[in-house]
């Protein structure tokens, strides 16, 4: 089985960028601000929207799963208050779990969590309980920046979070530390902020000890990564002369890295750095590079074919398609195993 | 030859940080801020610092001629105003100067430039002017955050940034993106922060013309260029959605990449996917890490080694060292042929 760690519902039918929109329009205008039951969107759109877009790309890629959740740019912790991301977060969290229930086959969801800049992430408990315990989510997304490019909250290894990572702990899920969209105008969404906030998550963990407080607590980095892999010398030596143990002692046990790297060189490197226990096949497909390249004719966020061209053994390939999902996420393969799968 | 065209003064005498912290002292209590004549270091006392430091590594490694500035994390733009800055580059500056001429063989200056946060980059002319003209600096570090992690400057394709490219343009002199200590909390300065700015910098070239207003204009990114050869399907992919040239076209006439990456297989890589005349041979030595590789014995930042380890033809090799660096920094090739090299 191939599962896909990370997707996003970038595809969303246009009535939920509408409702956003009014949404944000309401912040100002409350006149405005529309309630959560006027946005309508059927079963039949919500299924067209996935069976048009990932599911297509998915068999023709062959990846069976994919952990679904809803779309990174449009989280915007930024905008507003915590009702208005509450709000926000809440409506999204359940058109992926809907989407998962109308194709339970494949998709199973993760959750975004309701942030407002300066707001205590204790706050975000009630929807990560309701998404877990409800909706059968198996990870969540976690913003370190919910001010969108100002980074203005403390690091990831503050206790200021400690209140999501012990429910992390409670119920043995993961995160995914993914940013949104950058409001600050020197860096690009997609090119720069993802990719920054990824290095910057992986350095505020090495100069930490967060997992001695937190041993069973683990974070994926998406994008293969951000800088880190190109650069895993630097951090080794960095690590070095902050005298902590090795990277593989401190970090490792905890600390994953995704394949959405959008070229063979950088999965080549990837897979040759990086140990294989370590990395989660993923393609964060339909989402920020969605072209064709030209050097290849292939999609740039086909991810498999890459995957499929590295100089790795079978049974390592098996373990970045499933093998290490299934670890890292128990809750997906409690959910595989009780369907058989 | 071998050209290093990244290396700081990070071994300058105690003296030089004392003066700098009763400078900064003198910010809350002008009573205590000393005068620049108050600072006294002998040229043995900077032969000494050099000569146990940068010229023996450089000796033991095989590098011939490195292009020096001032250390880029004590620049520190964030702290104090355009007056603080200025006195403390003027300094910094001198010093570099001081070296290259007691060690000419060894040593040409590029400079540091007075910013400040929120101040306009023109306040930096008088300064780069004498660091040219009078010092014989063939290139200058130009900070994109003087905020240190703040980002509150406009992009570098900002027509704010206008003034100094004019005069870079004037002279025929690159500038290598670097920023400084950052005082984010969120961002650990040679672990995160400076990384990040490599990718900022190199996408906020991407998504704008900057290099139309400027066909002649040269940056060099530091850190082999942070995220972006790892990622370089991404950067293409970006590009291609924003409906921009090939990134050849777009960028690399204009932006050039170093060597500092600490393990080989970044190098690989990165000699791998950007072409052979846009890598430019750099060390950083003595810099953000320091120490000794266990799984190779030898210094992390002894990058000489990756690149004859790389594989590349002799004569790519020889771009690498030295071609690229006299093309890219011109007054530098001028000044070698001047003495006969």
């Amino acid at each position: 089985m191939i599962i896909d760690c990370h997707g996003h519902y970038t595809t969303a039918p246009k009535a939920l960028e509408d409702w956003r929109n009014r949404q944000i329009a309401g912040i100002k205008d409350p006149a405005a601000k529309p309630k959560p039951a006027e946005l309508k969107i059927s079963d039949d759109e919500l299924r067209e929207s996935i069976e048009s877009n990932q599911l297509k790309l998915m068999k023709q890629r062959g990846s069976d799963l994919t952990i679904f959740s809803p779309r990174a740019s449009f989280m915007a912790h930024h905008i507003g208050d915590f009702g208005v991301s509450s709000t926000w977060a809440a409506i999204c969290n359940e058109l992926c779990f809907r989407v998962s229930q109308l194709l339970p086959d494949h998709f199973i969801p993760a959750a975004m969590l309701p942030q407002s800049p300066g707001v205590d992430p204790k706050t975000c408990i009630p929807e990560l309980v309701k998404c877990v315990e409800q909706y059968g989510n198996v990870g969540i997304n976690l913003n370190p920046d919910p001010s969108g490019g100002h980074w203005k909250e403390p690091p990831l290894s503050d206790r200021h979070w400690y209140p999501i990572y012990e429910k992390m702990v409670e119920y043995d899920i993961p995160a995914m530390i993914h940013v949104s969209t950058s409001c600050n105008a020197c860096f690009h969404t997609t090119g720069a902020h993802y990719l920054n906030a990824d290095t910057t998550a992986f350095m505020q963990c090495l100069t930490a000890d967060l997992f001695k407080d937190f041993p069973t607590l683990r974070f994926i980095i998406p994008h293969g990564g951000g800088a880190v892999p190109y650069h895993w010398g630097r951090f080794r030596g960095l690590a070095q002369e902050l005298k902590k143990p090795l990277l593989k002692d401190h970090l490792l046990n905890n600390i994953f890295f995704d394949t959405c790297v959008y070229h063979q060189p950088g999965i080549d490197l990837l897979t040759k750095v990086i140990p294989v226990d370590n990395i989660l096949f993923a393609s964060e497909m339909i989402g920020a590079v969605r072209g064709i390249d030209p050097e290849t004719g292939n999609y740039y966020d086909d991810t498999r074919r890459y995957i499929e061209a590295a100089a790795i053994k079978p049974e390592q390939r098996k373990q970045i398609y499933e093998g290490n999902a299934r670890r890292v996420f128990p809750r997906l393969d409690a959910a595989l195993k009780a369907r058989g799968r």
